[in-house]
């Protein structure tokens, strides 16, 4: 199955092709020991194997959330497919920098989960949930590993997450996020707690 | 001004007035060193005022996301006022606890955060986004505060947070949720991500 669809990350096409992630390793969510003690203590940044792929954090989806939407689009055109939710989380230590200096410091993770929508599930009768994660794409801060700082990765998700992805190219997702970004990159725009938790102009 | 909304967690009538709010503090969202020094460590349970209110906790922005919806209603009538955003939130010791066990332990905290919807915000082009917070509930479990255990809190929102808030009257929420929590008065039936965490059908 192809899929194209505009992401809070990304201006890019996404391609999501069953073929290309024959490969991929099911991620589970319950992290090691290790992950979650440094998660809860001391500081944690980017990893990346050997092919400077980043490696998908065992513990992001226990990071703090900063933000909501559905059906986020980058294009007027018509939708392809159903809306989905996505949310944004942001590693711990890098959260607690930004609301200490309202700075993304070198090392600051933010995970984009993307879900699929559900409705009329008792006892709801109008509205939607978020139901089965379709997708989790990551945006890294790191001039040590890319000049222009700031690299964006996709880790699928329909058939499987990759356990480690190689960044975007830089015209698929930087040149939107830095044209557009209420900061650094980051689109604070839309991360109204996390505006509110540092006290920075939104 | 009054406004009426059916929540994730309560079926009642919920009654924001400003009046009712007037004393009602500003909470800030940065937690105390102890508080936080509290979540990433140990166990963290409910605290209560000296006439039995609940207690705002001072971290709960940073607790584990587990559930998002948009416009999610107990009712078939017609919406009253936009559709608003709802991210629950779990403490994080209870959050590990239910990974652990499937269960929901003795003091489990979960916050209900309610927002705001915007749109067409550059770059976005089509959906919408959570803006800012309009309410914060919190259910908790707590056999020695209530017989029923699960209890449910409104701190209000709109006009601030109050920093305390008694139980609502066991027939706002907890008839609800007792008949149509998939487990143990929680709609995990919502909670696709912690469903998958644990382990555990949804």
């Amino acid at each position: 199955m192809t899929r194209h669809r505009a992401t809070l990350f990304s201006f890019s096409l996404i391609i999501v092709a069953a073929a290309g992630l024959a490969t991929a390793a099911a991620v589970q969510d319950k992290p090691a020991p290790a992950a979650r003690s440094a998660a809860e203590g001391g500081s944690v940044g980017p990893r990346y194997d050997k092919d400077g792929a980043l490696l998908l954090p065992a513990d992001y989806r226990r990071w703090i959330f900063v933000g909501s939407s559905l059906g986020m689009s980058y294009s007027d055109g018509p939708g392809m497919g159903m809306e989905m939710f996505h949310e944004t989380l942001m590693e711990p230590t890098a959260y607690q920098h930004f609301v200490d200096t309202g700075t993304f410091r070198e090392g600051t993770m933010l995970a984009l989960i993307l879900h699929g929508s559900g409705e009329r599930v008792p006892p709801m009768r109008r509205g939607r949930y978020a139901t089965e994660v379709h997708g989790v794409e990551m945006a890294v801060k790191d001039s040590s590993h890319r000049p222009e700082k700031w690299a964006y990765y996709n880790f699928g998700g329909m058939a499987g997450l990759r356990t480690a992805a190689q960044a975007m190219p830089k015209e698929s997702c930087y040149g939107c996020h830095v044209q557009h970004a209420q900061r650094d990159n980051v689109f604070l725009q839309f991360y109204t707690m996390l505006a509110e938790a540092a006290k920075v102009p939104r």
